[in-house]
């Protein structure tokens, strides 16, 4: 067949299950394990053989496999092997620091800050247009409350004091000597995907609703020695309040405990120096809690024995409950997943076999299982996850779908290692209450149309 | 102590073994586990329990890790808890796609090209500017044959033919279609760290000599599966002739075996989309094999009997042995080591407890084990790995070190999971002879003087 044939079948790639002419029955892998037609997920993991199989179903012989395009009709160009024009000419210089493709414009951080106070609000990850589980620096979630300050890193000065018994100060080159750590995590906003709260379901990608978590390799030094050789008072000092150099002082308290379990004061993500919007020169890195521990351009650690009930923990990162009560030092982000593709903004060309992908993550450790209904949460299946699975870090999963042309509500549910399950909304709400903003962790769902369109939904 | 005392002492941190006020013996941890003051790497993994004993060990308490400081001096800004003036003033805007900060405008790649023919050569990635084993994608290293090509990702098309039941053509929509894969992978230039060949060791810094190496998480579909949809005759095609859409149409061949077994056709690096210098928008991926077989701006896979004896298999990237005889094909880079602190360009700040740091990685799966030496070979002590240990991918190795003072030569030698140990510069001379340019992977030696400076040496 022509390459020009194969274009063309490909656009309207013929539904699997309808067999082709060959009379062979469906290999075991195609056979639906859950509702609406989700395939085993073991399908990945096998090469060609399998695929193979399943492109044979096609009356053309084409691969099944559709794609979730971009609302926009794309112009059809000359095929190959014509040489391409960018093979006549010299191609561009090399560049001391790359930069995306001009083409990827669109994949930005979508900012979202107050008009009167431009410094206060937030930036989120475009999660639906990322594969894989890292971040990369130029994408990674802000959220400031008065802007990023222009840090001096040579005038940066990061204080220890409080009940300690050698009160310190640390300048950037002091952290440098110290013994290095890195860790896979991600970082969490506590606000993340609060538009859940709100009665209907918002009309908005992803990333827009659930990309204040993004995930990097940060590297630093760990508190529990800069702790240890400030010879921080054990048995008095339960708490550490952390301040940054922003001018907003954003500051948090944090239990010791954590301090000296996995906390760490990062100077490195994704191999260079932190980013002026991620705190740059340092930063806390808290695994698994909320991003507002994660205090930013950290410049003091005080060690106290009660919390300091500052702004940031009193009328903020607080959450009312049903019986008028507030939660108070929610720390740990809960099980959490999120269906990236399909997910609103990606159009279904046509009915056919589709990966169904996405993100989850855990505060309490390693993710254990993501299941993913396509039925609404009628039935659930078991969705393939990406090794190396990490704790505290995005675990990427991936279903095979047979998807028939009808509607379907498509969900993810993340099961973490102690057993934590993501729970409905409606389980959340009972839970919680309806006037939540904080750790909305709920189970997130993308209604298919029979036209392939995908909406928000609420399951 | 005032934090003033405390940045003074510092400055003259203690030697360690000097021992303090304190009539306390060492601790076991600090006893020398190998010539030269290396000291067991689980120094590393307790906390402040031994990191205190340390400490207590200098005449006024400070804590005896001291760093490489870079050449130059630094004025002495105003202690904490001063305000800064960032914290007077609101802070920057949020960016829609961020920048490192531009205080560390030194951290770049380093440009050697051919100023007669300015799109052949090569950019180095930083590695001693670097933390953790991820490369962020404005510094994974560049190697172009004639520029970097302007393509326009809806014109581009992979074509893949020659011993196929059915040639195909994809768009990279198309390719989007397909279940995505990801991994955590070096690439590293086969002639990466040539500069070891000349016979007296070139002065220069770690990433100038050995940063055509970088690691990255790729995303992409496999081979295996695209293969077999072509319907590939695996009993005649025994090698793929890879093919790039830039102007030198670069090629190589790589065996069928290899592309069934993990290789895969990139979309995404860290995340993102491919940046144009490293492919975009698409390349392959292979994962432990020289660079020059990762085809950038991929084109065309065509099925063959036998390798096409391209310009990239014949004069380039085969290597001359004392017998007069050429290696030709020879893929896999072997295991490989380089310590990045201290490394030439930083300066020791006077004898203490330091931290010696690197990376690691082999072609041929996971990292074993990295021994260090401070005494130019004569004594190894094992370092510690950070987790996770991946196949083909870096691996950051970590051990303390106290520095005497005195003249050092510091080594490194990785050994993986197949048991290859990385050789010393002899042992490959002489089995490679002196002529050599390509796959380079001799143990590197950092001579450490007693003014602490760094130079590279020939161990």
């Amino acid at each position: 067949m022509s390459g020009n044939d194969f274009i063309k079948d490909r656009r309207n790639p013929r539904h699997l299950s309808a067999g082709g002419p060959s009379a062979d029955p469906l290999p075991v892998d195609l056979i639906p394990v859950a509702g609406g037609g989700l395939l085993h997920r073991r399908l990945f993991l096998k090469s060609g053989a399998v695929l193979g199989s399943a492109a044979a179903l096609g009356a053309t012989g084409t691969f099944a496999f559709a794609t979730y395009g971009e609302e926009s009709a794309t112009e059809m160009p000359p095929m190959p092997p014509a040489t391409p024009p960018w093979m006549k000419t010299p191609g561009g210089p090399f560049t001391n620091y790359g930069r995306p493709s001009p083409h990827e414009k669109k994949v930005i951080r979508w900012i979202t800050s107050n008009q009167s106070s431009p410094g206060n609000g937030v930036s989120w990850t475009p999660l639906q247009d990322l594969e894989g589980v890292i971040t990369p620096n130029g994408l990674h979630f802000e959220r400031h409350h008065n802007g990023v300050p222009a840090i001096i890193p040579d005038r940066h000065r990061l204080l220890i004091h409080g009940l300690v018994a050698r009160p310190l100060t640390f300048m950037v080159d002091d952290l440098l000597r110290y013994p290095m750590m890195s860790r896979l995590c991600f970082v969490e906003c506590g606000g993340n995907s609060n538009a859940g709260w709100n009665p209907r379901p918002l009309q908005a990608r992803a990333g827009h609703l659930h990309g204040l978590a993004s995930c990097s390799e940060w590297s630093g030094v760990a508190l529990s020695v800069l702790l240890d050789e400030a010879r921080i008072d054990r048995s008095r000092a339960k708490w550490l309040y952390a301040e940054g150099a922003d001018a907003a002082a954003v500051g948090a308290s944090i239990p010791v405990a954590k301090a000296f379990d996995n906390a760490f004061v990062a100077l490195y993500q994704n191999g260079e120096r932190l980013r002026p919007e991620n705190g740059y020169p340092m930063r806390l890195l808290i695994p698994g809690w909320e991003g507002v521990t994660h205090i930013k351009w950290l410049r003091r650690l005080k060690a106290v024995a009660q919390p300091m009930m500052s702004r940031e923990e009193t009328s903020k990162y607080t959450e009312l409950v049903p019986d008028g009560t507030a939660r108070q030092f929610t720390f740990v982000m809960d099980a959490k997943s999120l269906i990236t593709a399909p997910s609103l903004g990606k159009k279904m060309q046509g009915p056919g076999l589709y990966q169904i992908t996405g993100l989850a993550w855990s505060g309490r450790g390693r993710i254990a299982r993501v299941e993913v209904s396509a039925d609404g949460g009628e039935s659930w299946a078991e969705a393939e996850l990406q090794e190396p699975i990490l704790p505290h870090c995005f675990t990427r999963f991936r279903i095979p779908w047979d998807w028939q042309g009808a509607p379907a509500v498509l969900q993810s549910r993340a099961i973490d290692e102690t057993g934590s399950v993501q729970p409905t909304r409606q389980a959340l709400m009972t839970a919680r209450g309806s006037h939540g903003y904080f750790h909305y962790n709920a189970i997130i769902s993308w209604r298919v149309s029979d036209t392939g369109r995908v909406s928000h939904v609420y399951g």
